[in-house]
């Protein structure tokens, strides 16, 4: 397997440890957890915990940090993980003023994100929850878990954590997550299944000459196979569909991100950028921010989406406030 | 093919300008030519330039910005830039202060950026050069050209663009230049070749179950092939090599890069940074900053490389200073 690693069941545990050991002015490994939480942790507060499976670094880790997440929680790779690796995360880093948990929407981490919310609640914390669901390839199709979360996640972890270090109550801090949840939509495209490393061999594979289009994160099947298109071609059909759903007029203001999912090169990251900035330009939407980078990835999927997130004065002050992690900094 | 392109002819073109389109607060795109400046060019310092093929993304246009870069001029894939490209990027953002060319050790950008440096002193431009020759992998080998330059660019390039935006002098930044070159060693292993748009197919092929040992940024052969190792394995054997060169002593300190290129996940960089680190911290040598991330890659190539820089107060202090670039912010 063509992997850098040691151990196949060590692979969490010490990249957990190796993300903590370079960024240790930004991030601490609570010891005998699978959770990494900011530094200086700040029980006055509210917290902002979220998680899920390994496999898509840098997320969650990366976004650990003043501004942002308060703690990340780490399942085993593609796998959710269990409610008292989240409950170890709750007890650690929620005081007082309560706790949000930021939970993309899969049906492993709903059911575990939901029980570890009841177990914290019985313990006394007070706690509240909003699932991400900005995948909009699969909204037509009959998911009896609704809408799957995926990149635009990053969109809500950083507005959210803003508003929390702001020092805006729990509920109002929902309220806001779940607008930016509904202002966001995503969609991408794939060209190969990532490999997993217990398994040494693509999830599924994708021919020569086709793509999948509305790949899952974890390689899922998307909505359909289809014929390989250029590179503009991909950027319209999704701008397209992303459009619509966010009914995107004239005058609006937005912010983008154009993800690869670990196996994408950033020269092609850019080709893609640029089709899709041109798009919204071209119908005189205005850009506020454009990120470009492989933010929350399927291992080494080669595979982009684009997360748009459709901005008013209060999601743009928060999208627009400083933030300290070690893969997101600045302001 | 498996990529995200429009016409192969057109990648470079759409890639500059995608990067320009995505952060238009930092850059821009100077006009009929492949150079990226920062937005806002400032003669009255020196300028400091660098470049060299495409395909290393985010290098060299995502270090162009306030605190390093003044200009990256790009190359077609894996292919030096000429003359006439490198003096476009010279006479757009060189002024009184002059101009310092930071020039990766390759045959072709060797002979290129000496072409267009002598061009432009015709001209009347107060320039200079530095060339980087950090990678120890081939130190031994017979090499007309001396050592290549790989990822300890990224020091050099945030040393040198430090000292310029403080008002330094070309000479002097010349010098702090030239001793970042000299502080740096790095070595890299890769478990495949990368994939040029215009071949369609690997440089090289790795066999499974093997690596290449001093793998070259462009799909070069490296200084041997061997049985793949573990993670902690390579590091192990790389930092040996890097400590070894740099003849580093407990008490030294030192900055880390464990990079990426391009085809490698993050959760591998992250297991890698662990080792690098742990052994490190175990001969009590100070880190004073690691950088984990895909900075200076190969297109897709699944390989790794660690540099590290022994520093001094002066090379610590400009690397401590803010910078803002579209791939490497804060301070």
């Amino acid at each position: 397997m063509k992997k850098f690693i040691n151990k196949i069941e060590d692979i969490v545990t010490e990249m957990i440890e190796g993300q903590v050991l370079a960024s240790p002015e930004i991030l601490q490994h609570i010891p005998n957890t699978k959770v990494i939480a900011r530094k200086n942790i700040n029980k006055n507060k509210v917290a902002i915990i979220s998680g899920g499976g390994s496999g898509h670094e840098p997320s969650h880790g990366g976004f650990v940090g003043v501004g942002m997440l308060d703690a990340a929680v780490f399942g085993e790779v593609f796998t959710s993980p269990g409610p008292d690796r989240i409950l170890d995360a709750i007890q650690n880093v929620v005081g007082e003023p309560g706790g949000l948990l930021l939970v993309k929407n899969y049906t492993g981490d709903a059911m575990n994100f939901g029980m570890a919310l009841d177990l914290g609640k019985n313990l006394g914390f007070n706690l509240e929850k909003v699932m991400i669901t900005d995948d909009i390839a699969l909204e037509g199709a009959n998911l009896s878990t609704g809408k799957r979360g995926i990149i635009g996640t990053l969109f809500v972890q950083k507005i959210a954590g803003a508003a929390a270090e702001a020092g805006l109550n729990l509920l109002e801090i929902k309220r806001i997550a779940q607008k930016a949840v509904d202002h966001t939509a995503s969609f991408g495209i794939s060209l190969s299944g990532s490999i997993v490393p217990a398994n040494g061999k693509p999830g599924f594979i994708v021919p020569e000459g086709e793509m999948e289009v509305g790949l899952g994160n974890h390689g899922e099947p998307g909505l359909r196979r289809e014929q390989q298109k250029s590179a503009d071609e991909c950027a319209e059909m999704i701008m397209k569909n992303i459009e619509q759903y966010l009914k995107l007029q004239k005058g609006d203001e937005v912010a983008l991100i154009v993800n690869g999912l670990g196996g994408t090169p950033m020269m092609e990251l850019n080709i893609l950028a640029r089709q899709a900035i041109k798009i919204l330009q071209a119908k005189n939407i205005k850009i506020h921010k454009t990120f470009v980078g492989s933010f929350i990835t399927a291992i080494d999927m080669k595979g982009f989406s684009f997360s748009v997130i459709k901005l008013d004065a209060e999601l743009k002050k928060f999208l627009n406030a400083p933030v300290v992690t070690s893969s997101m900094v600045g302001n």
